[in-house]
């Protein structure tokens, strides 16, 4: 009785958390953290109402996967207690490792050591915390648990994480028409020959699936204002690290000071158990709080990258199926050192030329299989008479260049 | 002041609707006759809250229109307040024609004259009602207008109908996924050479559109149990029609009884003015209160239909991607002979074969074009990398097998 | 496995009915016939999109009985399968035996019999034709069973059927401020001695209920418009009996012709088995299909009143809080017979002068407990500090003069 | 042409800004400040999707004054353009002197200036930046401009705030119940006697508004637990200040440095310009960085109460209706000194006792008056013929004793 905790959550309604590791993981520092990191970074700068933090979608995703535990189940897949547990909690402790901004950081404060990487560490802490109890969680999400679907389950073309974020990325972002029909798609989710399938009728909701998520990658994640902001993030890290480096007066809370001073890799992990202590207190608000106060640094180009950021001053980015022109870059690079008096090496920081692929549909990764009536199982590159899956899977390439304006 | 009346919409809230001519149609005897006229037919089978009927459609598409004026006069296309008025009349009357269970109806009860070419008839009648008033707007209706672009907005692969049907019927099935970003897809409306266009940001909206439209089409419009439904009617009216003819006793109500009683055809629109008044009068609720009736009738194929649809006990379905074999078809026709003691002739009444096919793109209707920031025109189908419209618009063929089970 | 038929509601999601008798109830033709009974009968006047019919609410309240059911369980209220089963299979029938317009027809084309005796009398015939399956069902839905609690769920203050039908009015209106808490409410319901109860915690969604409710009331359900259309049907159909009973031809689906030729009442459905069976046919298609043909009738009132209900043209309303003056009324009876030549006598069909009063909270009737954490319990009208319960329950009398404009 | 921006808000859909002024506005560093400070404060700790910041409410509450004066404008009520630009100014900015955690924030890092007199001062820069383009919005925000209605919209019982604000938080934190109906109430405003005024029709979803708003009072904005963490909060902002005070270091951002050193009050704010300067950099994600800093500091209260925070390890909290026995207070104080090893003195920082009244209608603040068709105009607390305005109006008062659990 009374055995559950209750979350409210404007996308799946009360969500109930039964008392016991699942609710002690919650409770856990670590989980607590996702709080204070939200879901979508800088997306907030081009959909204002986008501030939803990665605890509530780690919740989500517990969520729907108890439900797919449930249709399995009623279908007659055969799941033991403990590994509908093991893989609730695996779901939930998914991305306990993402630290604020993940994108940009991986490519500034931390090198050579993924976000991935970092939750497996967190996690198998938690688990020596936790005396064992999350060792067969921790077995499905590295996949070796023998009943591979469950592994499926968190990570694959259409595991949980996915159908809770691209719910309540649409809902938080206010952009219903990429709304997915998450609950049709795991009353259609099955198992044959150890893999998850969906059943042939759920064909018409997966190509939908795979369309919105394609419309949330241009639309939302890919926005290229909001790539903008992040090219501006990375520079600005960039060079705050350099002139830490450099000894200049550089202010950080000392959890971010870490980060500037230090080139953590996966090396400084293993031995300086300072770099996890500080990157499980590290988050957005460090980096907004900085930012802030870099605003005023003697450093000019520190000052006027942080201004631009807190200020919404952004790049001006230009959009191209192919590279842009090399000479075309060169002008753009003399003008914004003639227009902010810097180097020609330091207009590195106000300008960022890059592409951006997103493969829709991986071939390599898992595929998503449809199982008809007759047991017959094909990709849904061969199911689905309308997706080009050649296309949806082909490296969709776009050429970014964004700049200060001058 | 107090110029407008207000219509609550559960879909896009109050739609204000100016008084004058635009009311003077909505308060028409023709108009209210559609709030008596479910939007789905019997999808309410499958769907059970699908049961909103074709008025509130018009009043949404009418309220899409304003919409559409206001975003393509803001982007400096311009247009006259008389054009305004007289697109929004049209679309306004856009399914007058429509009868009960129109797909139905146009395969039975009337021949050789279809719903949209009764529409006409009764614009053309309202307007000499209404002293000319809609002069403009049928002249746009029927295409003979100057700018086509006009026109377009009520009938092409992106008209203000279909946006607003796509996403009523999202709304009042349940289908949540289904959802199209009709105020995103208005935003990007644009005009080129007289045509309607899209600016190329919205073209990941249109994909999802294009793919939501797809679901529905497979998921509702076409759904298998709504086939099966729609066949058993169309049995069913074709054997009150013949026993009409054959003098055997059926009840039904006058308005309803000339339609079993006569062939109405075009011809006959012309030189029998009942045709269009009984046509007029008839609605979804004379089938339904017949078919009770019928299911007393002493005829036993009668009877026997009647009675499955009204109490729900439907054909079975077998759907296929090419043909059902003969032989096949003929065990199913003679166990329905020998289990229901009827004939061979009058197994048609209790089974049904037939095909559907739906191209959802049509290269020979309208195109969907995009327009580019240089002023480039390109169709969808070329934009787009990822729907391969060539297989979008390929005659996507289904075979159904629908029989009583025996 | 496959053990269960899913629904799609809008409303909640999907909802699972169990295979077995709740399923065969569902099956059953009397509640398909509530498939064609509108939820709200002539409120589509008003709020076009509500048109959900009966059916869709019992499988709603049938849901939240489920929800409820689980709720108490998991507070350690004992509850067994086969009386979780009852109570649902209670639910699922409650309103079996609604009419078309039930209010309405209760003052026309019934006498002295209720659709709340008719739903008994269907209940117990269907626990013939399912062999007593229904006994331990039928036993709480008359209150006869020992714990009270169950029935409470079935029809109290706080039942399943108002939760259901607010929210359900609520979508379908777009009235989206009448929203009620439902899952709120539902997850702090209690048992104390025999009664439901609601925690102590709950005690402002319970406010907000019961002012959502008389939002409902006075927004939708006794709006103005709607009792005008009520009292225009209620005259219709009271001169079409008169007429034949006078041997006026009047045309009329045999279902319905039964009950404007007889004085239907709780003698006849005992004694002729007609009437049930009549009475099981007619549904809101009947009296439209009627109405429509009225328009055609040689009794000028017949013809004139079904013309204005069929066409929207509604009776002028004056609302009152106190009775209308005699000579006011006289005048305008005056006009009425002028205008339309007809006699004084006759102008009852051309107006109606009735009040209505609705009692928000009856204190007569079940109250609404709340239960502190202490243990003890009080009424919610001395629990709440802010609404005034005495004010609540008191008869709230409106005065409605309802008449043809002239 | 394209002389609007577009805003995306999952609440009220596109939301246009016109470029001028307005738009201005939205893009001052100061209006931006308030993306990082979030509507609801520490709520998300019970809510966690409740993460959406100031700055979009600002923006929902200039679209539902857009559409108040295009409603009060069908009335006939005349509004300038620039009566009109200045009103939606004013409400742009109506909460920018809102610093993080406002209600913390004013009884720890200022005194004896509120966030309102801040904003006043911050307008009023804004304006001179702006050359004067702010002065009328400023006459009407400040109530000096003779059109008093107008000063109502921004601030009275039912003003443009409240409503969004109750939609807004409504929405985010998942409480669909609380809904109110924020278009049918601006469609009902009127000005009468140059007040505004409701329509008599309104008055249901008045009586429902004042219901939710005090279900978001009670079940958000007052819930015990967020009561509980403000009540640390503002212990360990205290602790903090004491602590720097007396040369202990503390680690702090500069901007929040600033108001932990001095007494900032209103006579700083006038003399000294670092005051404003440091104010406007402060957000939320200052105070959060520098708590995760303080659970290392080498003051024990300090660091105990910065992790309770961080962790979610929450004050326990007792309410009752009359303040706490001093006896019990005093043992829980001595238990506090006890177990956490502090003196008596020390044991506020681990404690807090406090009432909390919330009047739901206030008498001596605007009326809500309600518009008679007759052009009488009554008090809501006498229009309602539900609602006990007297009890409502009544300091409704409950004592909160929160506490470190021992």
């Amino acid at each position: 009785m009374n055995d559950e905790k209750i979350i409210n959550d404007p996308v799946f309604g009360f969500i109930k958390i039964p008392r016991g590791p699942l609710l002690d993981i919650i409770k856990h520092p670590w989980m607590q953290r996702l709080t204070r990191i939200k879901q979508l970074g800088l997306t907030s700068i081009v959909y204002p109402s986008a501030q939803h933090a990665r605890f509530l979608h780690s919740i989500g995703s517990f969520h729907l996967m108890s439900e797919a535990i449930n249709s399995l189940t009623n279908k007659g897949v055969f799941i033991f207690d403990s590994e509908a547990e093991a893989v609730e909690a695996a779901i939930l402790m998914h991305d306990i490792g993402h630290g604020p901004f993940s994108h940009v950081l991986e490519n500034t404060l931390i090198n050579g050591i993924s976000h991935e990487d970092i939750s497996l560490i967190m996690m198998e802490q938690m688990n020596r915390e936790m005396k064992g109890a999350l060792t067969l969680a921790l077995k499905i999400f590295k996949n070796e648990y023998p009943k591979r679907f469950l592994h499926q389950l968190i990570s694959s073309q259409l595991d949980m994480d996915r159908l809770d974020y691209l719910r309540r990325d649409c809902f938080f972002t206010g952009l219903t028409e990429g709304n997915i029909g998450s609950a049709r798609i795991i009353k259609m989710l099955n198992v044959a020959n150890d893999r998850l399938v969906v059943d042939y009728k759920g064909i018409y909701s997966i190509e939908n699936y795979l369309i919105s998520r394609r419309l949330m990658y241009w639309q939302v994640y890919l926005h290229k204002t909001t790539v903008a902001s992040e090219k501006m993030l990375l520079n600005v890290l960039n060079r705050a690290k350099g002139l830490v480096r450099n000894g200049h007066e550089v202010f950080a809370p000392p959890c971010l000071k870490y980060f500037l001073s230090n080139d953590v890799n996966a090396e400084l992990f293993k031995c300086d158990s300072k770099a996890l202590y500080y990157y499980t207190l590290l988050d957005d608000t460090d980096i907004w709080s900085a930012l802030k106060e870099w605003t005023e640094n003697n450093d000019n180009i520190l000052s006027i990258l942080a201004s631009d950021i807190i200020n919404r001053n952004l790049f001006k980015v230009e959009v191209s199926d192919k590279p842009f022109d090399e000479e075309y870059i060169e002008n753009i690079r003399k003008s914004l050192s003639d227009r902010y008096n810097i180097t020609k090496e330091e207009t590195c920081y106000f300008m960022s030329i890059d592409f951006i692929q997103k493969d829709m549909y991986d071939f390599n990764d898992d595929h998503i299989s449809i199982l008809y009536k007759d047991g017959t199982i094909k990709d849904i590159s061969e199911a689905s008479d309308i997706l080009d899956i050649v296309l949806l899977s082909k490296k969709n390439r776009k050429y970014y260049l964004c700049y200060k304006r001058f």
